[in-house]
């Protein structure tokens, strides 16, 4: 019972790898919104398979449809249903698997925690259940533009050990999407893919970071003392398959310097906004944002599924060797990018909407946060 | 409104720096559990203030009252209280900050949000809202421990650039409180101690990272999809103060591998259990437990409050410059040790009761995990 | 955002009268129950128009899809995901009501509250949405049944002044599905047809009571001092279009008896049970269930939409006037009796996995209703 | 764990008969809200034991503390603790009841479901779990009134089979506030007093009916469907001790009139707000306020306590008698009437921030409630 997230912009992701359909339920999505099933679509075409040479060859279109919440191209305030239909679905890939464990997959753990799984292409823990996330997460994304012309741009910032170095202050989306790693460093990028494709034909897999970026972020947001904004980002990104670390500003490397290095000093700028000349705390302060871009990292694992003969055991125990079939990306990387972006507008959304419920309804009460940009 | 942590053992915690005191509430907690004040005290006792030379000089017995929830000694599955009154309150110390931005703290945000605050000693904001967790978190230890034996051990891992090894499989809680800074290898832990006094004196502050491992935890704890084991703990750790990072497993280090190097191999062990050979996994795959240990990783900051001077700004905007006079820690790290045990206490603890719930209800729906320790 | 019902055993429905469809997203069913879609028929069935010439002329067949989390015809513990398509949909039929409020529906306050709405056939605050709750419901009777022999069964016990005997220690299924009024008294349940097929040829409409009685509920379900069972019974069924009120056991009429006359007293009986003698309670004493028949009743209001001419306005508020066109039920209450049952059904079992979560962990704090009849 | 209500505006509850004391934790109060503990006061004041001589006599001031949230008379939108001492115990005057059932209490089911229960004075099921509502309600009330002037007036309506006739619309707290069983109707109200004081003499008990009218409430709230707006009063009412019945508007009465008699006709006023001529509806359609004033009643049972021998079993299962030596009220009618307005208050508060949240938060997205008056 833990897939639903979110608090008031609450979503309700459904569906297996193989079976019906994927999707999602909004549930709280403010009424009177414009929103077409395209918006939506240009989100998923970024997260599908088959998009490239570097990624599964599964084709799916992923083509979504608007089953519910939308009338005459406008958001009605009632729950909102897209449906993804499964449709390039080869369960008997998967046959040998219904009986043997793949090697840190979740086949073992659905098994030792339901009893019974449904074990055609991983089911329920495939990645293709990030399909209603990211379909929610355009709807988030376009809230969050209109509200306050956020901006949020993810890309991948290291494959393996190649490190890019990105302006996290000017990085685009254009940029990011000009070629198939979605790394906006040109060159870096060349390599990346280099690698991944050595990588695939060495029958293995690899990892690495991806970063992401919120600018425009409203100040204020953020559920002091269990909800601040960073953990609901860190729980959003750690839910998603294959990631293992997650960082919110300077991060694990803040803790190499000292108090005296890492405090961000205040200023006030040109326009008589409270700004910090430094940004080591990554756009958060005590759990809410301060106005400064959000700017946060998250590690995957290299792919799980590896062509490579693998020692494991069967459902029953008996050891036996494993090498996978299924279609498959080397690197997940270049899709987990739409995918974090998604994560993290899902939660400045829900947070935009807890914010204002609390601190918004009285005038006087507010923080000033609403009348200008100003502490 | 983010003040209350967990879905089945939840807690609400309340309380400021200075004002009646701070404490938690507890709804949910199983019935007929043996429990004591003095139980929970020694917990707090490990978190408070001024209890070493390395700590805060803050004065605070931190002496805990059980309210309501506790009937002769037992607990009555009802509303769990408990309260610690605040003693040792320096308003004064704080007056200066009453109009002006400590930088990297939460002040400013806090004015942001809510448009006002008890500016006392950071109020909500202040460390000292951690006793409520800690409370709750000795609670959910003892039923831990005595549904499976779990065993959860955290200790201060990294100050700085000084490195511990230690062995998560065999470090015990004695082995981390024989020293003051909670480093369980002893020569490294005199050089952390060496390190945090000179910070000290050189009104400067220092950050670090934590580790935390739990055993024997059962096979089938965690929700996919969105509160997977990992992604919960996430979020718990990253809601404590001055927390940056977090990484479960082999983390950001193992996007650095290769897939065919990453990957768990199965096997089955002389008792007939289905283990790991290698748990780069962190004891979770797929958001699940699967019985290994679970072992993480927290990033926290250099402290926020120095002695030395610093640019910053008043509440109107006002360039000034600041210097802390009010009592700190020259370095988190030694008391964010019982933290780190408690969140992840109240984390595991919540998803047993949540796994026995939907997974546990009829025999023949369980999972094995429950009849053995196999999948 | 309030189309989420459950804690635990959780749903999520979703779509209009007229769209894509309708349907439910289930969060926490336990795994490994056989499961069907046409188990869900069966329940869909009693709740769909046109099954009689009693109820609306609008022609569903209701043909469900589980889309979901069933594997071969057992649930995997993953979301289950029910669709029935819209088919027989007319929008021109409700034209006039784009513009114009219908008397006691929820064209006025959707647009108060929305600013917009999904006009055709009600939208979503069509009795359609119920489709949903009642293929939910259908699930959570069988986890039940297959729990404890949990029976529960609705009938409508009074229309208009029309008010029926019915002894709810012995009322069956069959006897109350033996009629389209489902009455389980046969003489009554014809007067009642007359009334109803009178009334619609008045172009009126009328109300009533259903009863409804759960039986063999497990003792300690509910959970005080909020959640107590007779508080999530009456949200259940006071959601549901058209209700305007609730009682359990002795209800408003209870109120007119002494404390002496009202007390149940306790007995032992002949197995070494505790019961009541009389059950004033209704089965619930102290928010929580004791082994007694669950008995509950709720007051449905004559139906908003009638043929006659009505005054209203438009809506920007001039004067007008409207005769419905659509097609709809002279009486809601024969199509009440499964959705009653479903809301019945959905609480019931979320509170047997919220009861089994807390008190049931060990064996040695749970309450002796696990191993016995016995309190 | 059933003990928080609310979604937005959450409040946790604590506390038993017997102990350290009873009180709340509010989550998620605006911030920069004027409050002191005599506000709180006052409405504890209208609940509290011993206030008139047909009451119970125990002896309890229920003299409230604020220990956190409140600075210097502000809210900060930090949780709210609100503590009330208890003093006058008598655990002596319980100790039959250690092991003596009491009918129609909850002694048994607690029992039943957590195996276990503090039977000083009824423990957690006692009312006096109420004051922690009663505070938060206070708080709620101050919030409504001051967004929009909302006057939440309840009174007693029926003791027994003496039924006042009251004006909802022009009722007030002083008139309600000007006798001792909170009846309005002066001449009704003597009789009630009569009879609650000849029933204490016959060491029996009475219940009835208090209605409530909620006016000035704004246009909008409400989240269909299952947080309906009647749905969430229901429940709220329903978790209220000693509560079997609740009714909105025309309520089982309305289920006597046929449509063209219940439906409300809509129309125009003279400031051109769009108005229903009549109000069977409550002030609540399709699950939402639409402006009207919000009626309902709530039937309270006679009080479970009386002084006459009762036939009852132990524990154990043995049969014996009892006889209630413990202070009690006759009637718990002139003390629910503060419970119930604080229910009120809270579900009205919790859905005025959940509409903002939703519909608000875009002027071009938002209902035209929040600019004026009018649908």
């Amino acid at each position: 019972m833990g897939s639903i997230f979110g608090e008031l912009f609450r979503i309700s992701t459904f569906g297996e790898s193989h079976g019906g359909g994927v999707g999602v339920v909004i549930d709280g999505c403010p009424p009177r919104l414009e929103l077409s099933a395209q918006e939506i679509q240009k989100e998923l075409d970024r997260r599908r398979p088959g998009q490239s040479k570097i990624t599964t060859p599964r084709k799916e279109t992923d083509t979504c449809q608007i089953l519910s919440g939308v009338f005459q191209n406008q958001t009605t305030g009632t729950p909102i249903t897209i449906l993804v239909p499964n449709k390039d679905t080869r369960p008997q890939d998967y046959q040998d698997m219904a009986a043997t464990y793949r090697p840190s997959h979740a086949d073992a753990t659905y098994d030792a925690k339901y009893g019974y799984r449904n074990w055609q292409g991983g089911g329920r823990s495939s990645a293709r259940e990030t399909i209603g996330r990211v379909a929610a997460g355009a709807i988030a994304k376009k809230i969050l533009a209109q509200f306050a012309n956020v901006e949020i741009v993810g890309y991948v910032k290291r494959i393996k050990d190649l490190e890019a170095v990105v302006d996290a202050n000017t990085v685009t989306e254009e940029k990011v999407e000009s070629n198939m790693v979605r790394c906006p460093h040109q060159e870096c990028a060349q390599q990346m893919i280099d690698l991944i494709e050595q990588t695939r034909r060495e029958k293995d897999s690899i990892g690495g970071v991806v970063e992401c970026v919120a600018r425009n972020v409203p100040k204020g947001l953020g559920e002091p003392v269990f909800d601040k904004l960073e953990a609901d980002l860190a729980k959003a990104v750690m839910s998603l398959p294959a990631s293992k670390g997650f960082e919110i500003g300077s991060g694990f490397s803040g803790t190499l310097l000292k108090g005296s290095e890492h405090n961000d000093p205040f200023y006030t700028d040109d326009n008589g906004n409270i700004r910090t000349r430094s940004n080591y705390s990554g756009g958060v302060q005590g759990g809410i944002s301060n106005g400064e871009n959000i700017l946060l990292r998250a590690a995957f694992k290299p792919t799980s599924t590896i062509g490579q003969a693998q020692e494991t055991v069967t459902s029953t125990g008996e050891a036996t060797e494993l090498s996978a079939k299924g279609r498959h990306d080397p690197c997940v990387l270049p899709r987990a990018v739409p995918m974090v972006e998604a994560m993290v507008a899902l939660v400045l959304c829900d947070h935009l909407l807890r914010d204002r419920a609390q601190c918004h309804i009285f005038p006087e009460t507010a923080g000033e946060s609403t009348e200008s940009n100003k502490f």
